[in-house]
């Protein structure tokens, strides 16, 4: 997600310097007119905002709280935007490291994926005090279409774990009516069409369901991340005590998934695994 | 269902004949200009068109098959259109029926509940052979926005449970994440506008998830005619062994709104249920 995002901000006109772990994923970056830095702490003392995504907690922790991480470096006042999708409690850690420095922080994960990022149509759900989110403005402004403040820090990722349950059982509806279609001798592009103006209209319908038919499991969002989002759903959930047998069910969907070697396939190949239990051969 | 049907032909100018089992539900159709008939068997003989638009399969086959049924009275070759959401094989029987008497049968279960049927924004999704459904053209036109043929009669019915099964989990998805939000602090109404247009967007974020945050459990559609539909759905599947395994729970938790005497609330009361069991009070 990084290099989508980096080339919308390149292509609205800020300045950009980046850090990644492995250095080949920045070349494109490079090369359309991005600066290097060595470290995390060393892009934090050069920029006015820092912008991180990366896949989980600890990653974060590492980004910002780690020997050669933004907190690690001079303090400035700047600002930090973590747009990772991670635990809440993560969000609440690093803000406060941040804000000790006499920085700004955002959590602000994203919805829309390769394709939103690209064409800088992603939802973005922010959580911080509101003079951060303000700051964040004209960042947002080049990456999403919509940008809601959630509340304080953490709301920004409880509010994407909220996006994640219903993507998973959004997703779980696309895959049984297109093995019951396929079983009861429907056209399963026909059926997609009939079903997607009406009640049953999802993003997931348009998106997901035409990949399936087509058995396109070429990864959107990869069933490893979601696996990791809804961990963090189920994680959140738990403190709390709060049930969610859908969202347990398509997590353990997915499982087998994962079981058969299918981690970093697309979300929507939760297909085979219906098909498996079906006993549906193609 | 059949009221707001019947205004749009009205307004269209269809001229219009309707029997209803309880006279008194066709008093506004009768005062804007539409003439009674005493059963479906007279219906029948005085139209070139039949609509019908029960609650489940025995309605369906007792008002073509029975005593004074649609096929009671002299045979004509006239077009029956079946709008009711039922087993596919009574759509089966009942035009086995119809032709048998000359006449052209199409099932057509529609999607988008009574304020799609007050705009003529249904879908429609109809079965049957493609002259019977050419001969339905006008009158689906003045009904619904979209229209599919969905292949040999059934294949609308069948197509409609596709869509219940796709309905019922885009409603389980918004219920788990408004418990989750809630128990989490969030405001549910800010959620739901976050999410709603990234790829978690839905009919059902859009339409159910503003209703449950409002606590409005007035029907759009209710549970007792969702659980009908999720029955014919499981039922088709059972009979060619298609385990649905999220379509069975969500199933089974609407039961237990029917069990706290709330199946003539709207589907997202389903809410309720995901309350209780996650001890929330209100």
């Amino acid at each position: 997600m990084g290099a989508p995002l980096g080339r919308r901000l390149l292509k609205a006109g800020f300045s950009l310097a980046v850090f990644t772990r492995t250095r080949s994923r920045a070349d494109e970056l490079l090369a359309a007119g991005a600066e290097w830095a060595d470290s995390a702490a060393e892009l934090a003392e050069r920029v006015d905002a820092v912008i991180s995504i990366v896949p989980d907690s600890p990653d974060v922790e590492q980004v910002y709280l780690g020997p050669v991480g933004v907190c690690a470096g001079p303090g400035q006042g700047g600002l930090a935007i973590d747009m990772s999708t991670v635990a809440p409690g993560t969000a609440v850690r690093v803000a406060e490291a941040v804000q000790q420095r006499g920085g700004q922080f955002v959590d602000a994960p994203v919805s829309g994926g390769k394709t939103g990022a690209e064409a800088g149509t992603l939802s973005i759900m922010a959580g911080g005090d509101a003079e951060a989110i303000e700051r964040a403005r004209p960042i947002f402004a080049a990456l999403g279409k919509r940008v809601v403040h959630c509340g304080p820090t953490g709301n920004g990722q409880l509010t994407k774990l909220c996006n994640q349950i219903i993507c998973g059982l959004n997703l779980l509806a696309v895959g049984e009516a297109l093995v019951f279609a396929k079983r009861l001798g429907l056209d399963p592009k026909t059926m997609l069409e009939a079903v997607s103006a009406g009640a049953a209209g999802s993003w997931a319908v348009d998106n997901l369901g035409p990949r399936m038919a087509d058995r396109d499991f070429a990864p959107m969002f990869m069933i490893d991340l979601q696996q990791k989002d809804l961990r963090l759903a189920l994680d959140a959930a738990r403190l709390r005590t709060v049930p969610l047998p859908g969202t347990a069910l398509v997590q353990q969907l997915l499982t087998a998934n994962q079981a058969a070697g299918e981690g970093r396939e697309g979300t929507q190949a939760l297909l085979k695994t219906l098909e498996r239990i079906a006993h549906v051969h193609n």
